[in-house]
């Protein structure tokens, strides 16, 4: 019973307040997966080139996070991006983005994952993670993530991807971009009748948003000490929810709200912990014990 | 036992993207009083002209609110604002500010009012918030509001105002200028260090952190379906918190964790029915029922 995540595997260079890197592990399936593999097993899909460093696939393996999806292509150079935060963390310049071999990414699957039951699109082209779903024959959930690009520029084949998916994952942004409402609750209504009955609004620090049917949850977000890097604390928290739910055996017609609004939380724990080093650093020493301790904080300072 | 409430009385003129009021009730004060009535009784301490309505010091009185202490100025004429809404209700830009007999606002208390327990500053001048307290002989909570332009060019003045309050009520940006920390976490420790033990951080549509000695809170912003007109939220939510903690007969030196917290949820209900009619209308017709079912709402839509 494992977790499937598609997307990018990726290095990248960051600036912060803080610091700066100029290569590090990243990628949104590289973040997903990890988050995700504190709760479930996870079978990853991606490509990188020759230049992935044998550390890193040693990172991921030793997280149950199988590679035999991974793809390397032989004198291709890894996705890479670059990107420098304001003082206020709230915004990003992207410096750099170099596709590389992602460029030709086209998911398949080895044979071995395709009767696995959960599936976490990353945001990649909205055809790809269509055909992706279509590779899998007996998935109980599946959902993903997108962004502002494929809103606009891809709305179509968007609208066609998502019309089968339990769950969309986007942020707020996004979400006023997709349905012309900035409400929050508006917005959901007409994201949900585009098809995911499940949709998970993230406001960045602020927390977020589920809505599952009728029923809907307002979560803040944890607060910090200290926000060091934020790179990757949305593909965290979508680990976190996703991994907490296959790990649960979650199937989407008997997906329940608790059930849901838990693991939007343990979505917010991943996404927060993220935050707090460089890159997937937080993630080399982070224990279960340490997720499950936060999740009580979170219990304890937002209770009344 | 009430609550005096001092600030300013106003008319307002403002436009959203629903619509445009060109003068109605408004300032800080008839905000702040008109929920707290919904707790505990309240004598409010302002300056109008003669210009005030007779339908609107009606208003006020038909809701529990001692008007003593509402001075009127004969040939004065009322403080009155204008300002518009940007689409997304995130910024205003200011179109007028007449400051009329507010000017020369000097509050002095009925002796009637001296002896109350309960003390709520709207922003005004530091000096003369403290000049309010001075005047109060037994208070059991007093705390207050402030504003940039008083954190930026009457610092001294005011940081000796706050020392001797019991709780500080402000938004984010605010305690950002004030402790010089973005971080709320961190903002929250130099604040508190300044006097107020208790400290309200106002966010706006995502919500308030409640820091109160070493204990936290976080309480997301209740969603609405629509925002009608901002105007006097915050002001709202700082009436009912002071409103529930005076109609609970607390005293700073007994306040606990679970009280603030409620008064937290109060607050954020008060504002947030403020949103939903232009200026003081929503609190035409709404009643303490509405205010107990929005408060359970809050607890089933942020409950895990």
């Amino acid at each position: 019973m494992s977790l499937v995540v598609v997307g990018s595997v990726a290095y990248d260079g960051v600036e912060t307040p803080h610091g700066k890197v100029d290569r590090m592990l990243g990628g949104a399936a590289t973040y997903i997966s990890l988050a995700a593999a504190y709760f479930t097993p996870v079978k990853l899909v991606g490509v990188v080139g020759d230049d992935f460093a044998q550390e890193d696939s040693d990172l991921l393996a030793s997280r149950n996070i199988d590679l035999a999806g991974l793809e390397r292509i032989a004198g291709g150079k890894t996705f890479f991006w670059a990107g420098a935060y304001s003082d206020d963390m709230n915004d990003r310049t992207t410096l750099r983005t170099d596709l590389n071999v992602f460029a030709d990414f086209n998911p398949r699957l080895p044979e071995a994952y395709r009767a696995e039951p959960y599936l976490l699109l990353g945001n990649i082209q909205p055809a790809l993670q269509r055909g992706v779903l279509a590779q899998m024959s007996q998935i109980k959930l599946a959902g993903g993530d997108t962004m502002n690009y494929w809103i606009r520029d891809y709305r179509d084949e968007l609208l066609q991807t998502i019309a089968k998916w339990d769950f969309l994952l986007i942020n707020d942004s996004e979400a006023q971009m997709l349905s012309g409402w900035r409400n929050l609750r508006r917005a959901a209504e007409v994201i949900q009748g585009m098809g995911p009955r499940t949709l998970v609004i993230k406001r960045g620090e602020y927390g977020a948003v589920l809505f599952h049917g009728d029923d809907h949850f307002i979560a803040p977000g944890y607060l910090l000490e200290q926000v060091f890097d934020p790179t990757g604390a949305g593909d965290s928290f979508a680990g976190g929810f996703i991994g907490y739910l296959a790990g649960e055996g979650v199937a989407a017609n008997d997906a329940d709200c608790a059930t849901l609004r838990r693991a939007v939380i343990y979505g917010s724990v991943m996404g927060s912990f993220c935050c707090e080093k460089f890159g997937v650093d937080r993630f080399r020493s982070l224990t279960r014990e340490d997720v499950d301790t936060r999740f009580r904080e979170f219990q304890s300072c937002t209770k009344f």
